[in-house]
């Protein structure tokens, strides 16, 4: 911590900065400039706050120097944290391909959806059950019953499958019933889910929020770390700012900042990133250059007709042509994207191929 | 909701908007402008989501034209919600004063902090027994204990008290120990929590998120609203900018903007909107020239040794002051600060008072 | 400056910034930290340049001490700025108000309106000669033709004139039409500009830039002292932020910010700052109360007709009574707002005098 | 122009704004909703005014359904805009390298970096002779002698030259030294200067201002298409935001959304985007993926020597392999990276080389 004194404080005032400081068991180092006192505290600064330091008389402003966050750190943990879910491996080579529809919307259509997103190249299948939604009128997800249904299409394809979690209370529940447990932008700061989430020994994927810094996010991954769960991967969905022909802006400068600062995998979320299919492959395959561990994007068959965020969402066909585009810049920034299981494309064409299945699952799951 | 058609949008194109609205149950008004057609739709667009028409095929933009909030509103609900708390009416003609220290730091402390604030004219004690804090290694408040520390704090001072609660379990917790509760910013869009706020009987303050949008606030109070509490006040604190000078950027527009758009009450938080001890008397001031309907504020006898936001926190002395400067404003904008009671008044000096009181107040509460 | 390294700074790294700073003619205070050396530059560090530094091998961060301003900062220059412009005085005691419609749009309307504005307590008369529109198809400003109406209204209401300059060729030119040079916010930075009004001897009013931050705003103050103009005042008109619901964000904050950092005066727009003229009265009595030396607003007899702006410009009688409730509120905070003239009052009521002086002048100006 | 009445519009107020429509020419199409009436507004409308129209009783809000930007517009104009800047083509299949230093610092030195950069991929040859700089005691740059060193820059390597020009009366000069006038981010809106350009036959490089949208860049870029110049590319560069961990947060959903709304070129500045050497790899990889017509970065022998911006600055053999990097994904994407010139590599190992050509180019040049 630096403490700036102003140029008006008085002999008096730097002193007691210092009796302060050092009966706080740490070292003072006093720099006297031509213009002012800064003061160089050294030690274990726990016990002193920088808002109580700040508050004393004479003093202009407090520096910190040491970041906040410490498990979250590539300074103090420098090798990558790899996070295992089922067969796929999350901070590794691979770039991951998460997908599915931004709501379940019922059993049949998750389980097309996730044969469908499959087949396309995802290899992890995300469906909200929990859906934050700014009105208290608009559906608010099938709740358990969504649970059961990305269950049984993770029993169908073999997909691992995330999904929001709002509230703390309903943690062990979620946990339950799939793989890793999505934070939403808006609960970033929600501390009780954070710790809740930390106590499960689930992945957790930390959504920044909308205004969150990328300080912030780093704490709020501290909060999850410090209750013992080590695997957070965080996710990039884009900030608020003044630009309104995008519903968010994406922050691509975030991958190569938090690879930096932090060690943890971070997954890019165009869909949200954008707001605007239109936009959604072009910012894809931006952040697969700029090194996210993952790509997590909202596949519909009909976005004309899904429960939520339709507009930003992409045909499975399309996406299919764009893991394909991202696969080629994955090589060429050094990394893999795993190619569709053959057996997955033996399932054959698309639309006969989910009848076929679904209706193979369907006498298997009622057996 | 008014659909925009790209210039290449086809006739068909055209058509299958219309008819997706007609089967829909709404009525359609295409009009057939120089450049492209727009189309004005008419009926409860309830059953109509903007994404899915904004997703289908030679769509350039959807514009909703009926404002999402309808309880909250002041089109729909014009006069003012007026909020009794003990014998403080919130939103009525006077404008009400709110102070206390951020944290609750003992027992003793907070009931000395209580009546120093209430000599100097406050009507509402503040005080935080959960504290959201952005480093799960800080002081996290004391919790049940803090609570109950508020509760004697109003058994002692007459005032009441309002605490924030940061999870849907502690509600009844929290609402069985304070008179109000308060949703914090990184809470407002935490949706289960507002519902359960909403299904107390108690009033809410609900903070504006860092980047809470204005409607996206009211939103947030419709969700309170839905569940049937009426008793709902909105607090400014502050919103995030590229600003670094202050830790927020107060929006003293929201304050107009509030009272146009909707009928509840809007407190300011200067604190928080500040940042800064040396800003919050002016930005204060401010707020009640704006019309706000009350002023809540952190205050600490040693504010140099708060646990929490010290930097932003007011010494006794000088927030009386301040209280007297806003009760002069307030009549020049037509309302009144109540005067401190003259029972609080006849407690003597503040130290004196503060000791001889607190001791009063320990022998009875150890009755 | 203070040269934080990284935790992995070998020896020779911090050798080679010492070496550095020495050889720049500083002084180096190394601080060996349990983490990480810290290094406290002292002296003229104008040779030192922060992002040189900030390049060099094992670098985490440099932190600047001073504050790149120093003409601008009331650390260096404690007393207040107080400009005269004809009879009136800018930055002292008084609470000076400006008013006028958004563009001049004829010699008679500018006339009529500078009469209405005066009568209603306006004592400096604003309007826009050359527009800066966001649309070059939009009315760009009568130019020289306008600038001469604004000295012809001068002549006949006594007021003093402010309008803004765009480019430097036409400074001279401007400046010899108006006692007030008006640098726009989207021009803030335009250095040459600031540059060319600062060679004048006319004062100078900086209007922020949607997204300038104070210190980068003071440095723009600092550019047209340092060429030896110091009638400079600052005019907060609103930042940019993610709120819709208004034109701009108000920074309220920004008030007591200039005030604690700067020597110079500080007048408030919030006809750009909310541009919504509902919102006009409010926070016009919100800046009074917070400390501004000034209000500049935007009055157009008819708005709904007004060739730009007509959306935040209030009419002549709206703007009497809001006159009217600033002035109670600078008494409020020990300040004061000028009564219109007798003179000005004595010309009777609104349309009878306008008729009458404007035909007077009229005579006298063909003469 | 959708107009949206107040749900308390009278029959008169509907009547007057229907009036005034007509009466400027235009069609209106009423609609008598549940809750309010909206009126539909058809025809050229730019003689009615959406300031003066939302000004009117009883209107809530105008929505604008046009675009305000018409020559910039891909909706009018389909097909790409492709720049020829001598033997480099700007909009067509390759990605154009563009590079250099920050400032131009002298002679040799930028003769040297304009060869390095030459050699390791770049095209077209950065360099600033007029610097905006924040602070007025900064390095302002070295003016015309800068030109001339561009000029002779350009004959030494033949790569045209692109450089920024800060004030309408310099244009002329400028353009008669350099091949590409660039417009800097605090100038975005500087309407004469925007004019001034758009008078020459330079192709012009916009760049986006901080807190400019969409939607002002592209009308921005309209001012000078306006006037005739038809070679305008736009540059973003980061916009601000709250972010503090980079200088700015380059937008890189502008980069598809520009290409959605526009027929201009599109070229990425990660140097300002990011102010980090230690990002510019990753956000120039990810522009060139989503789609950049060209990526322009700051390249210095020494950044820890450059008189401005050292701290964003590449090394050229890092710039080298970064062109090397942004080539693979260029294909990957189906464009192109033109490969550096036999001459330029023929010159040999870059020492040896810059020491010879240099040599060689100063006798030329000295004769």
């Amino acid at each position: 911590m630096i403490v700036v004194m102003k140029l008006s404080a008085t002999r008096d005032e730097v002193d007691a900065i210092m009796d302060r400081v050092i009966n706080a068991g740490c070292r003072v180092h006093p720099i006297y400039g031509e213009e002012r006192v800064v003061i160089g505290v050294v030690g274990d600064g726990t016990s002193l706050d920088k808002q109580q330091i700040g508050r004393m008389n004479g003093v202009e402003n407090v520096v910190p120097i040491s970041k906040p966050y410490k498990q979250a750190s590539r300074e103090f943990h420098p090798t990558n944290t790899v996070i295992q879910v089922g067969n796929v491996t999350i901070g590794g080579d691979e770039v991951v391909m998460m997908a599915g529809p931004c709501s379940v919307e019922g059993r049949e259509a998750l389980i097309e959806t996730a044969f469908a997103c499959q087949e396309m190249g995802a290899q992890i299948l995300r469906g909200g059950a929990y859906k934050p939604r700014s009105s208290p009128y608009s559906f608010q997800g099938l709740g358990e019953e969504g649970l059961r249904y990305l269950a049984e299409a993770r029993e169908a394809t073999g997909m691992p499958v995330i999904t929001e979690v709002m509230e703390p209370e309903l943690v062990t529940l979620v946990a339950d019933y799939v793989d890793i447990l999505q934070i939403g932008a808006r609960n970033m700061q929600n501390y009780a889910l954070l710790k809740a989430v930390g106590r499960t020994n689930r992945p957790v994927l930390l959504k920044r929020g909308m205004s969150g810094t990328i300080e912030e996010w780093l704490m709020c991954a501290e909060y999850i770390l410090s209750e013992g769960n080590t695997q957070v991967m965080l996710c990039e969905r884009g900030i608020r700012t003044f630009e309104t022909e995008t519903r968010n802006t994406f922050d691509i400068n975030a991958i190569p900042v938090i690879k930096h600062l932090s060690h943890l995998p971070i997954i890019a979320d165009p869909s949200h990133g954008t707001g605007k299919w239109e936009y959604v492959g072009a910012v894809s395959k931006a952040s697969v250059a700029a090194g996210a561990d993952g790509v997590i994007l909202e596949v519909h068959p009909q976005p004309e007709r899904a429960w939520s965020d339709g507009r930003q969402s992409l045909k499975p066909k399309r996406y299919g042509e764009l893991v394909g585009q991202m696969r080629v810049i994955a090589q060429a920034v050094g990394r893999e994207i795993a190619y569709p299981s053959i057996g997955s494309l033996l399932r054959g064409d698309y639309n006969c191929r989910a009848r076929t299945n679904h209706a193979k699952f369907s006498l298997n799951s009622s057996a």
